[in-house]
């Protein structure tokens, strides 16, 4: 059996519904995975992420090697027990937090040398570290390190970048020893198709269990995104899963899986959440602004969250002005809730064949509420 | 039918079982009540807190005064609707707060004007103020505004303070004009066995529906606080219930009930738990230390508290190192499960006549362990 089973169970244009098959359990696509970025979704039980109906979450290598380490994860019963969450987890290759957080990079051909942003210990991540480091931490689905600092709209850093992540695909392939422990490769090649184009034969060439479309919404224009997306979503193999890595809003969501992507994560629902920035059907609201004081309905009237069902916009807005830290937690379970709502509902729009009308609707809804 | 009924259903020497019946349902004494100072325990749901085993709920007038306000918290269905709460609810008079958070405060005979700590708005508050905020936020209990200015072991200023409370019983009782919230008087007088008791004479002979000993453990010795409360506690009367106000560890409270207190409410299990003290059987630990990082065992082996049983030292002390809100969440509910499990064991232990035995029991435990 190989390390990753997916099925196509539906299709309606190029969005599909699917079945990813891990050694811990099913994740049905399209699928969000919630970011847990230190082994935890920043204030929630496991639990009560399961409840709002993810299937897999995501944990960040960097951190988890930074702090407390892979070896104390692995003493501590490995990721899964640590953390308390037995459904599927992904875990990214460090090397995006490597570019954004650490200190005193020195890039070369086999890898990249570091000061971590702990406490600046001198670290060095290689293609068979990063595999290393995610099979201790037993992850289920790891991913290849890429080399993700090439500015996406200079070609020349594009290029480089993306040639040194070719570089990088046979040697990340060779490092993984556990055989039920997926493995997927990246497309890099910023906004530019050729680029893209190159990568994508190169990796999908190789036998990864999925392919991921990186280096995207790194800073290019939201225009040069959607373009990207809607022409290499399709172009990913379709018998593959196709994860599109760190993207986005809820209509970024629904545009790429328009273009058949299968697999999302971002920060945006529970980091907005923290942030008293909350979602509702048709735009973001602040919940500090004064003119919620008063208001006894629920964040959004047409939410279902364990959030809405109880509490009033008031209470909400009174906990975040206070700093109580209740708010940032239920924040962050509505924000999530709305995430993973809206992936039930393409999953079911996709099922029943009314996709496009789904995707039509939601954007109408977006442009015409209170803004993203 | 009275504000509340208190019956005591089973004595084991000073020390005493009851049920005191609120018009939001019915507490178990000895009770601990967990503080929700601006209408949420730090970090947990109602639901969390319910399940916990706590049975009423300590909110902060002053704090709620302040923020949202209680007009705000009146617009959004009264402070039970407000926070999801829909047991008992205890509300303090807001005077302690006043003197312990706000700024330039100037006392008079009839109340106390002083500028918030949050913006610096100048408030008043006097007898009739505080009762009138507390039946506007929906308290079931309700506390008499008191002077806890008087430093306790400074005979002049405890009797000064001791005598302004006196003063300013009548006016308490005179401003309840909600018939179904309890109101309860405070004993004041300090480490002066002689104040004590004028205090204590002077406050039962009037109709409050309980009484709480008041102004202990702000700064006299702990040897002090032992003897006043050992001998006061047997002298409130025993047909009402006594609440020893914020008062403290676990072996404080133990003594406590053996003087016969049925109520309490102390900041120590949450604020302990956010500071990552958590305690054990035998003491306490602070989970940040590096022992624990490799450690796959419970805080407490001998706990059945919903952290305990599903999670390690290691993850515990990984989420306090990282920052992460899930360590203080955590800390939090295993803290308020140990404080709540106490006051259960001590039930039991009152019920079945063995109550001396727990108590010498558990001081041994303390004394041989860690550390309190």
């Amino acid at each position: 059996m190989p390390a990753l089973e997916f099925e196509v169970t539906a299709r309606d244009g190029e969005a599909r519904c699917g079945r990813l098959v891990t050694r811990r359990g099913v994740v049905r696509t399209p699928a969000f995975m919630p970011v847990g970025t230190a082994g935890t979704v920043k204030g929630l039980l496991p639990d009560e992420v399961r409840a709002l109906g993810a299937e897999i979450v995501l944990a960040n290598t960097y951190h988890l090697h930074v702090r407390p380490g892979e070896e104390t994860v692995r003493r501590l019963g490995g990721l899964h027990a640590f953390c308390g969450w037995d459904g599927p987890i992904l875990t990214d290759s460090g090397g995006y937090q490597v570019f954004s957080l650490a200190e005193l990079r020195t890039l070369d051909d086999e890898g990249v040398t570091f000061r971590d942003h702990v406490d600046g210990t001198e670290r060095r991540l290689t293609p068979a570290r990063s595999i290393a480091i995610q099979q201790t931490l037993g992850a289920d689905i790891m991913m290849a390190l890429d080399d993700c600092t090439g500015r996406p709209d200079d070609r020349a850093e594009a290029e480089r970048a993306m040639r040194r992540t070719l570089a990088w695909l046979e040697p990340n392939l060779a490092a993984r020893s556990d055989p039920d422990a997926a493995l997927f490769g990246i497309v890099q090649g910023g906004i530019f198709d050729d680029l893209r184009e190159e990568s994508l034969a190169r990796t999908t060439a190789l036998p990864f269990d999925g392919f991921a479309l990186g280096g995207v919404a790194v800073g290019e224009s939201r225009e040069e995104i959607r373009r990207v997306v809607a022409r290499f979503g399709p172009r990913l193999p379709a018998a593959r899963p196709r994860y599109l890595m760190g993207i986005g809003l809820p209509e970024d969501l629904v545009e790429a899986v328009a273009a058949g992507f299968d697999m999302f994560d971002c920060v945006i629902p529970t980091r907005h959440g923290r942030n008293a920035q909350l979602f509702t059907r048709t735009g973001r609201i602040n919940i500090r602004n004064a003119a919620y004081r008063d208001q006894r309905e629920p964040i959004d009237p047409d939410c279902a969250c364990p959030v809405c069902r109880k509490f009033s916009r008031g209470f909400l807005r009174h906990l975040y002005v206070a700093g109580e830290m209740l708010g940032p937690r239920l924040g962050t379970v509505h924000n999530l809730w709305f995430y993973l709502d809206l992936m039930r509902a393409m999953r079911e729009a996709i099922a029943a064949g009314r996709f496009e009308a789904f995707r039509r609707e939601l954007l109408a809804a977006r442009a015409a509420g209170s803004g993203a």
